[in-house]
């Protein structure tokens, strides 16, 4: 095979984003290693996705998935134009690759960050620029600015650190960017506030938000993206003519609608949450205070390594996401919050292992 | 704005792919203009979504569509490593065209052929070489082999032309390419044959299908690729994580697994499309020979324009195709094959807009 005549260098070359293990279906496993809901969706998401299942999908959707569009207006106080409609926001992510960076075009964004950045910036033959997070964590505003990025990713709260800079740093940001700043909000309904308002000011920031965490849809694969609505006509023409489909289209706009009927989880996650923060640290682990489903959990000194962890969590039945090619990274584990009896678990098993480590040591 | 220094230029300057109109649901327009199904799928697909409604949607899909791979190896009797799956076969070309396809080099196809390639190529910032079908719409092998292009499209049947090149000149374009070969099958069941038996041969070969055409599924956005497993590994690096969501994959493995259901629907469509072929000619339209789902019908002389046509069926509340770009389709419409009953109403509208314009003459 010629295949290294025929396949572009940069993607022969790179390995090819790792995402979280997905276990297959009814496998009893505790999963806390890819940040998706306990909970399920309403009865109302499922309701329009059930309507929506018959003879019409014999038929396209609508290609630029306007009924989700003003959904998402209605929900969010924007207009139908200032939003693209993605098949998760990893589709607009790499949508945002393709108008913005050209090949040897620099991608900036604080380290570290979601790991993804950095591979779409491969495929696309982009220049990645990872600037580490200033004092306690704040945006390093001026760096990542002086590297003459066409294209910065902030992601606020920041995976996998959890924590939310302030709305201020995200308008300096702006200010100081010489292209475009990507904004993804994946995680923002467990935050405190978020950045839509700062949309008015701002038009060269563009907002994502996913239906894979707080909405939990992950299944589903939607993504919003707002901006100015001529940064918008830009990106429906690198969108593929028909992106997301009929059930997720009607899923997503039911969701919109009954955003209230998604706040009881919302709210159970943020207290299991800073329980969880607590007995972690009770326990020896430094945790990163979290403002969104997760928490960056450092383990205890001398309590061997984090592979050892995850290995320790796994036999235990419960997994969790380790980010072992980072060496920043090795010593932590990011905890997805699940349900108060999976965090119970989780809790009883570090104490297993703990207890296991002072009995070898 | 300041767009024009952020948005790549190829981008910027481009139009964007126009796809079919698709009018909101529930207007009474007989849509024979995107080559949809006239038959819903059947009821082992709605159940198998339907199933996968509910809570397990808080969870990602298997990420490289792992049980449609193994219900594509059983059904079509390869492997599941030679498969790829998409969201939609477009997924599957903007993977292939960013797989394959650097800035400034050649994609080419006959001409005319499916509108995407080119505007696929552009964002990729190619080169796109449209090469004039040969005597009798053979394929013109040599001069499309000595563009040197990375990558050559190939649809058989054709769209818009419904034509079907002899798999022998499939074989031979293999033989000759500089590169790979992306033979589009997305209509092919409605042909007397298909190219999956060349790849074991043809190490440049890609094979795509589509759910959207002989499936009923184009609300639901599956496509397939086929290929020899090295180069899949390769499609997986530039394919978004989780780019078919679980209900598409539920949907799919039903589908696949249910084959002899949609043979009926297949087998009145080939039927029908002979009828309306026949029909149309004896109203004095040229109609290319098709092997498709759709006519390639050349309106009769001195009957207006094409566009004329598409308006007054549009009156009639029938939706056709018509390609307006392109000078060499201007007088053609692209029918897609219905039920009878909207073959009969096809033909009613006809004959009054003949009649009609002889009246007027």
């Amino acid at each position: 095979m010629e295949i290294h005549r025929w396949v572009r260098r940069e993607i022969l070359e790179m390995a090819g984003y790792q995402p979280g293990e997905q276990p297959a279906d009814g496998r009893p496993l505790i999963k806390l290693n890819t940040n998706e809901n306990p909970s399920g969706p309403p009865a109302a998401v499922i309701e329009a996705i059930t309507a929506a299942t018959g003879a019409a999908l014999r038929l396209y959707p609508e290609p630029s998935s306007r009924p989700v569009r003003e959904a998402a207006a209605r929900a969010y106080g924007v207009e139908p134009d200032q939003v693209v409609v993605g098949n998760g926001s990893d589709d607009l992510l790499t949508m945002t690759l393709r108008l913005f960076v050209g090949p040897g075009e620099v991608v900036a964004a604080p380290d570290p960050t979601y790991t993804l950045y950095a591979p779409l910036t491969s495929l696309q033959g982009g220049s990645y620029r990872a600037v580490p997070w200033g004092e306690r964590l704040a945006t390093p505003v001026d760096a990542l600015a002086a590297t003459g990025a066409k294209l910065i990713f902030l992601t606020r709260p920041n995976a996998p650190t959890g924590h939310a800079v302030p709305l201020a740093e995200v308008a300096a940001l702006c200010r100081a960017a010489p292209g475009v700043v990507l904004l993804d909000e994946a995680y923002v309904d467990f935050c405190h506030d978020h950045g839509l308002g700062l949309l008015a000011d701002h038009p060269n920031l563009i907002i994502t938000r996913s239906f894979s965490k707080s909405l939990a849809l992950a299944g589903l694969r939607v993504g919003l993206a707002f901006m100015a609505p001529e940064l918008a006509r830009e990106y429906h023409k690198v969108r593929d003519s028909y992106n997301v489909n009929r059930l997720s289209q009607a899923g997503a706009v039911a969701a919109l609608d009954n955003l209230p009927a998604f706040a009881p989880t919302i709210a159970r996650i943020r207290t299991e949450r800073d329980r969880l923060t607590q007995a972690l640290r009770n326990r020896g682990f430094t945790i990163t205070p979290s403002q969104a489903n997760f928490l960056l959990a450092a383990i205890p000194p001398a309590s061997g390594t984090g592979a050892d962890w995850v290995r320790d969590l796994r036999q235990a039945g419960i997994l969790v996401r380790h980010f072992g090619a980072d060496p920043a990274l090795a010593d932590a584990l990011r905890i997805t919050i699940g349900t108060p009896e999976e965090m119970q678990a989780l809790v009883t098993a570090v104490d297993a292992i703990l207890a296991n480590k002072s009995r070898l040591s």
